[in-house]
C-alpha cells in the first residue's frame, strides 16, 4: 500500500496544482479557453508525454493524449472529464477524472493492452461562460454546431471568437470528431453528493444519469397594504407559493428516486409591509426514469394550478428544460463492477443526479462512470475534497477494468 | 344634493390639482420639503386665506390655518392630515384630509363655532425621505427631537438641512408646538383597504389604530446540489420557510382581527439547481389589541423554531418594530358617530391597520378618525380614488360633528 498511498497522494497533489491556475486571485475559476487553461494544458501535456503518450490540442480546446493498444488498429477506450470549473470551485470536480486517467496509463508502465486508451481533458462542461454546458465533449461527437459556436459570453465574444482568441482554428473542428473503432467511454468523477459518504463507501457505479426538468412558475395575486387588508380578502401570491413549495417537497419525499427543488424565488413588490402580488419560482425535478419525472412534473404543475384556483391567484409556467435520462451501458457497467469486486471494494450502484460529459459521449458509444465519495457531499466549493484511499480504490478498480476489458 | 355634488367635486378636483405637484414627471412623488411642496402650500394657503383663515408655515414645514371660535380663548379642534406622498402615489392619501378640512371651514360660511378650528397640512407622514415617518406631526407635540433632526436622506442631507434648504429656521421649531386649550384632533383619511368597499359603506369610524410588530427571521440550512442530494439528506432553508409562511397565514386567519404578512423573502444562493442554504423573511403582525399581537408574534416565532429544529435548520430573528396600538377617544368617536347618524349614513366601527398622524397627536389630546371608502381597496397607487358621494358623506358628517361638538 505504500506505492498506492504515494500514487493517490500524487493524484491529489496534481489536482491541487491545477487548481492554482485561475482567472481570479485567491479562488479557482477557470472557464472555457481562459488564459489559465493554457497552464493546465502545459501540465497535463507534460505528464502525458513523460509516459509516452501522443498529445494533441483539438480545435475545441480539448487536450487529448493517445496511448495505443497492442495492434495499431485496436479499438480505443476514451477516458476523460473536464478541466473547466465553476466560479470559486474546488480542486477535484472534473480535473480528478483526467488526472486519474493519466495515472492509469502511467500504472501500465508501458505495457500495451488490447484496447488503445485516449485520455480527454474537455475544455468546457460547466456552462459558465456561455450558459450552455458540454462545449468540449460535444466537439468529439460533432454536435458543437453553428448555433452553439455563435453564442456569446457576457463580453459579446462568441464561442468561435474564444476558440480563435486561444490560437485555435475553428475550421479544424471536424477533425476533433472521434474516429475509428471506439470501445466506449469511461469517466471518473467525484459524486458531488452525500450518498457515498453517508453509506461510508469509497466508490459508486453509475447506472444512469438522471433526466432533468426545469420550469419557471409565476403566481399572480394582488399586492396590497399589509395592515389594512383583512386576511380573508387577500390574494397573497407568496402564501400560495409557500403552500406549493411544501407540496413539492412532500411529493419528492414520497416518490423513490425523485428529487425536486425550488431553489430560486422572487417576490414582488418585496416590501415587508406589502402583501406579495407576484412570485416567480424555479422548479428543478430529476429522476432516472423519464416517465416518473414527467408525471411528477405534471402532478406538481396541477397542484400549483389547484392551489392558485382555490386562492383566486393566477398561475403561469414555462418549461425551460426537459432532458431525458441517459442509461449507462449494461455490459460496460458490469465490467466496471467486476473491477470494483476484483479490487476488493464493496459494490454500490447509483444514479447520477448531476449532468456529466458522459451524457454526451453516450450518444455515440457505450458509456460507464465511476463515482468517488465526496466527503460531506461538498462540491462546487473550495472545501471540496477526496480521500486518498478512495482515489486508490478508483485506480485499482480502473486497472482491473482495463486489464480485463473485453 | 346639487350643491353637495359641486362641493365634493371641487374637493376631488383640488386633490387632483395638488397631485400634479411632483418631484417626478408623469407620476406623483412628493417627499418632505421637496420643491413641489411649495406649490402645494401656495394652493392651500390661497384656499384658506380666501375663506378668512390665518395661515402660517411652521418651522417643520407644516402649513397651518386658523379659523377662530366664538371667543378668542375658545378651545381649538385640530383637523389635519399630511401632504407628502409615497413614490408613484395616488391623489388622495393624506391630501384629501386637508382639503376636506378646508371645505368644512368653507361650508361654515364665516359662522363661528364654540371651538376654534386649526387646519394642519403635515409636511411628512410617509417616512420616504428619511426612513422615519410622522416628521410633520411630531413637531406639533415637540417630539421632533435632535436624533430625528440629525437623520440623513440618501444624499446625506439631514432633516435639519432640509428644513433650512426650504428657507425655514429650525431654531423656531419650539414655536411649532401646539399651545392653548386643545379640544382634540380629527383626521379624515381614505381607508387604504378593501373593508368598506366590500361592505359597500361610504364611511368607517376608526376605534383604534392597530399596534404593529416587524421582525426579520433567518432560516439557515445547507446549500447543496439539487441533483445529487437525496430528499431525506437535505437541509433546505426554503422548504422550512415555506412551511412557516403557510403557518403564519393559518394563525392569522384563525385569530380575529389579526393580520400577519410575509412580504419580503430572500433566498441564497438563489439558483434553480441549488438547494437553498439560507432564507431571510420579513414578518409584519398587526392587531388592535397589543396582547393579542404580542402573543401571536410569540407563537409564530416558536413555530419557526419548532420547524427549524425538526428540519435540522437553525433560526435567528430580530424584532425591528414593536409599536403599541393607539385607541381613539371614546367620547370623540361617539360624537363623530352621532355626526354619521345625523347625516343619514350607516355606522361602521373599525380598526385602522395602517399608521396615521392621528397616532402622534393622540399622545397629547383626544383623537378620532373618519375613513372614506377606498374603491377596490387601492392606495399608494395612481389608481387610488374616492367616490364623490363618499366625500359628501364625510363633509356632512364633519359638519354635523362640528355644529354639535361639546
Amino acid at each position: 500500500m505504500a506505492a498506492g498511498a504515494t500514487r493517490s497522494q500524487q493524484i491529489i497533489e496534481r489536482c491541487l496544482t491545477l487548481s492554482r491556475f485561475s482567472e481570479e486571485p485567491g479562488r479557482t475559476t477557470r472557464t472555457f479557453l481562459s488564459a489559465p487553461m493554457r497552464d493546465v494544458h502545459r501540465c497535463l501535456r507534460d505528464w502525458m508525454e513523460r509516459i509516452g503518450m501522443q498529445v494533441e490540442l483539438d480545435a475545441a480546446g480539448n487536450l487529448r493524449g493517445l496511448y495505443p493498444g497492442l495492434e495499431p488498429e485496436a479499438p480505443h477506450l476514451l477516458i476523460g472529464s473536464h478541466v473547466d470549473t465553476v466560479p470559486g470551485a474546488g480542486a477535484f470536480d472534473g480535473v480528478l477524472g483526467v488526472v486519474i486517467a493519466i495515472a492509469l496509463v502511467e500504472a501500465l508502465q508501458g505495457r500495451r493492452l488490447r484496447c488503445g486508451i485516449e485520455v480527454a481533458a474537455f475544455s468546457e462542461e460547466e456552462g459558465v461562460r456561455f450558459g450552455v454546458p458540454f462545449l468540449g465533449s460535444r466537439a468529439l461527437i460533432g454536435t458543437l454546431d453553428s448555433a452553439l459556436l455563435a453564442r456569446c459570453d457576457q463580453n459579446g465574444r462568441a464561442v468561435v471568437d474564444a476558440i480563435r482568441d486561444f490560437g485555435l482554428d475553428p475550421d479544424y473542428l471536424p477533425s476533433a470528431i472521434l474516429k475509428g473503432d471506439l470501445r466506449g467511454y469511461l469517466e471518473f468523477h467525484i459524486e458531488q453528493g452525500p450518498v457515498l459518504d453517508n453509506l461510508d463507501l469509497p466508490l459508486g457505479l453509475v447506472e444512469a444519469i438522471a433526466g432533468q426538468s426545469r420550469l419557471e412558475l409565476r403566481f399572480d395575486g394582488h399586492a396590497n397594504h399589509a395592515g389594512t387588508t383583512p386576511m380573508p380578502m387577500r390574494k397573497d401570491a407568496l402564501a400560495g407559493a409557500a403552500e406549493w413549495i411544501s407540496l413539492v417537497e412532500q411529493e419528492a419525499l414520497a416518490a423513490p428516486g425523485l428529487v425536486a427543488t425550488v431553489g430560486k424565488i422572487e417576490v414582488l413588490p418585496g416590501a415587508g409591509n406589502v402583501i406579495p402580488g407576484e412570485v416567480r419560482a424555479s422548479l428543478d425535478v430529476r429522476h432516472a426514469n423519464d416517465d416518473s419525472r414527467r408525471s411528477a412534473v405534471e402532478r406538481l404543475v396541477n397542484a400549483a394550478q389547484e392551489i392558485a384556483a382555490r386562492r383566486n391567484l393566477t398561475i403561469d409556467y414555462s418549461t425551460r428544460l426537459d432532458q431525458s435520462a441517459v442509461a449507462c451501458d449494461l455490459d460496460l457497467v458490469a465490467q466496471l463492477e467486476r473491477g470494483v469486486v476484483a479490487a476488493g471494494y464493496p459494490v454500490h450502484r447509483m444514479v447520477s443526479g448531476a449532468g456529466h460529459d458522459a451524457m454526451i459521449l453516450a450518444q455515440r458509444m457505450p458509456m460507464a462512470m465511476l463515482f468517488l465519495r465526496s466527503p460531506g457531499g461538498i462540491s462546487h466549493h473550495p472545501d471540496e475534497s477526496v480521500l486518498p484511499d478512495d482515489v486508490e480504490a478508483a485506480l485499482q478498480t480502473g486497472l482491473s477494468f482495463l486489464e480485463n476489458l473485453t
